[in-house]
């Protein structure tokens, strides 16, 4: 086995990306691919088994546990956003530098596309005996495996809304989650809960369009399936609808963080930010008070 | 991105509330938004697709992790109480002050009858879609994806029994996972375990009438569907139904607070009491032995 | 609120009770009485509704949540077994004293009784809905609510082995969960665990006779119906049934406790006390090496 | 109480195994026994019951939550692997002996055996009263109960394929929940981790031909249902099916070891060394500057 290690070593090193950038993308990129191909994977085997082997609730898990497996296996690099909207929201409120959103949206649309893709493989045999494969729409349709589309009842104006709320909801509960100053997750599990949050924005908002929010979800599988057979009416149907998950969930961002900063976060904030006003100041008086003391001793009494 | 900060820190002293009720009632409203939200929404969402996208457990699912959700993202402001009648527990049993119980019960009230408007408005276009819009009673009807109604079987005097059992129940769990003597949870999994609660109660007590259990998230949407279109009926309906699941909890609470009181938590409470007054006893006992040492030094052996 | 506070230390200290194997019996009926409510509510709710509001799975659901309700009820108090073959079983262990056993299956058994007859209470009106209401057999039986009966398949000797497998499976994975030399879980997370155990079980288990796995949750809504109108035929039926998950899930008890020490509690115990051993010995020698030095020292490097 | 311990005792010191690889290879061997009877047994559930009392979502918990199960009985001993993949996985990359991997495999494989052993006893009477009892193939058939049969739209290419994409996909997860230098899981919640991975894996990888992705769990079932009176037809079958699931999985863990090291194990290894050769370096420069001082005060002020 030494021998094994010393070879393992030696590929680490050769293998190692240093630009902290890169390897972050990367890192998103595998777990957007991970969220992608658990979540279209689960879409694929309702649709294809014709209910045999799936129903709207397995999805709604399946989505929400990739999104928890994802941010797992990135998470310690990237921060495991998984989506330009949470990068968004992070650059917007100061957490995260703003020439990280390009680089993190692009590499997970690329994730996006090939966790897409890895399902179309996958499902190849199946989906060439679906009564619908390679259709757009119409019952039988399979592009709703990889994209979203609208159902029959939904109206441009109205599907905009649904994205800008969902992905509202999304990053209110994100903030809540991640917000430095109101932490009510035991370290480590954040992944879990951001999995319940993806769970239940599709147990409750995913009927009208099928719950993208999530720009690099929809765009990137969207590409694939325009590339593997369906065509560029993946991109022209319902009047462009594609262009709804790909720029409402900025907008729904928007609201989000600033539902969630005027109700929650700024007081939580100002209230920690005053206490350590607070502590400054009576520290002050504290050091000097025992100025004339050992400073070891003092820093043990703290303790 | 310095100057995105000092813009950022300026926002949040100018919206930063520094009334500590009034801020508290503001996370309680957010919270029960998002309770009522997610849990609507999956009512919404299994009425209006017609049970091709959700069925009763789907309801469950998403009222028990949209009340972790809405006591994660308030929780560490309010207590994340998103119920009056928990509300009404604490303060029985002396753990918060009864001048909050009024203040959280009108932004509770608020918070979900915003939660109902923001699903009300996600499936505008789905409601004018479905046969039974606006009705309030018969097979189609859709006034009870926002209020809870009762079953075609239920009496008022069961029904009453109903929500006071069902809101019992809720209280003992409650109580056992906060009760500061008995606590058996890790450090913010409360949120978790309440959520557990919630689907369990839903799980086997929501065929009577919906399992309300908590005034607030009845009440608000009941309004919110009487100024939306639906009008009075839903006040008059079923011989005034709508007052059961505003009182009944309350009386639910009482109970539950004896039950659990009588059956563990003053025993629990009793015996730390005991070996608080013991250890006291001692303590007097170790101080007269040590009292020729430097205190210090006894101090840190007890460590 | 002062005046609040010494009335309910008042109360506390008037209704405290001393004796601790009476708190804890007490604990044990409350958490059985949570565990059967929760439970055969969720059968009620599937039976009762016909299939509307519930299904087997939620059935699973609402037993395995139960579960760990009911032990973080009575955990902290009682251990909360909430089942006599658990009783049983750590007794074997010699890891309860024997005489709670009786004490425990007594009270465990008027919990699951009061369980049932809160659900009867709760379901009253729906029952007498119900085309077959306080019918021990036929399809539209619900005697079935509240105690287990054998599916049309089984003979009384497979019913037998599948109590006996059950409660075997239920053990060894307990065992596991709280074998003090081999702990898996995070402290606090044993009754989510135990949860699981009885997800799984009525997952893959449940499809003989209803995995009752436990005689008190068995023999006391049993008594029950017995006494609320279904008569004694509920112990009667199928050749005296009722005396399968009585006393089978003992043997079970038995062979589950033997797998699991011959397999590996055996094993990790001995492991643990030869390197006990092993640090004794290495201890003497410690000590006799620092004999010369400062005892709080030696102490001080050992951390 | 007295004598009961010192009887115990002795018989713990009497089937105390002291051999390490034996002990752990029994471990394995009841963790493997454990996922598949619990897994098996909801199959086995939704089969004979005809849907009753079990759906495929059912069947994705029970296997999920079974993994869990398993790994918790065995995690401390043997690491809790339940899969030859999982141990050929960690083998490559350096982390156990491959010796171990021999072993494991044999013990993984009579755990399953006898795992489908103990279901076929329980369901026996189900299985005799099903109309296609002892079918291997066509509509009713209940080999697909212990063992994993393809679709009718699956060639052997694409199946194999879909193996080494299921188990591709497990071992990505899977290490990145294990990974020493990327740890994001609290400390003893992986074995509900690697359940939840399980479960996606089922919900959305489960259609091809049912998700083996686990050479034991596949091989041992399929032996057992040979011997018990399915006949050879269960070898072969589709041209030799069960070949499939006994290779495939090992080519697709090299593809997930090749996956996660390159686009995320060996960066964040890579850093830690970084930091640690940097640390040691400055670790140098400290003794240096140190060397006067006594080096137990360093080592505390380093604290």
């Amino acid at each position: 086995m030494g021998r094994q290690k010393v070879y393992l070593e030696k590929l680490a090193r050769f293998f190692q990306i240093r630009n902290l950038l890169l390897r972050q993308a990367l890192a998103e990129c595998l777990g957007t691919l991970i969220l992608v191909m658990f979540g279209c994977g689960a879409v694929a085997q309702l649709v294809l088994s014709g209910g045999s082997h799936g129903m709207f609730l397995t999805v709604n898990f399946a989505f929400g546990f990739a999104a928890t497996l994802g941010i797992l296996v990135c998470g310690q690099v990237s921060g495991g956003h998984l989506n330009p909207a949470v990068t968004f929201a992070l650059c917007l409120l100061g957490r995260e530098r703003w020439r990280k959103f390009p680089m993190y949206f692009l590499f997970q649309t690329i994730g996006a596309f090939f966790g897409a893709a890895v399902i179309f493989g996958m499902y190849y045999d199946a989906l060439w005996d679906h009564p619908g494969c390679f259709n757009v729409t119409g019952p039988k349709a399979t592009a709703g495996i990889f994209a979203t589309y609208p159902g029959r009842h939904l109206t441009l104006v109205n599907g905009f809304f649904d994205q800008i709320i969902g992905t509202a909801a999304l990053i209110v509960c994100i903030l809540a989650i991640v917000d430095p100053y109101n932490n009510p997750i035991p370290q480590g599990l954040e992944a879990f809960t951001v999995g319940f949050v993806v769970l239940v924005i599709g147990l409750s908002m995913g009927f009208n369009s099928g719950y993208a929010v999530n720009p690099a979800r929809d765009l990137g599988p969207r590409l694939f399936t325009a590339m593997a057979g369906w065509g560029v009416e993946v991109f022209t149907v319902r009047n462009g609808w594609f262009l709804v998950p790909v720029f409402a969930p900025f907008l729904g961002t928007i609201i989000g963080v600033m539902v969630y900063q005027l109700m929650v976060g700024f007081h939580v904030e100002g209230e920690v930010r005053d206490q350590k006003e607070g502590t400054e100041q009576e520290n002050v008086r504290l050091t000097n008070v025992h100025s004339n003391n050992d400073s070891k001793e003092a820093n043990k009494e703290m303790h």
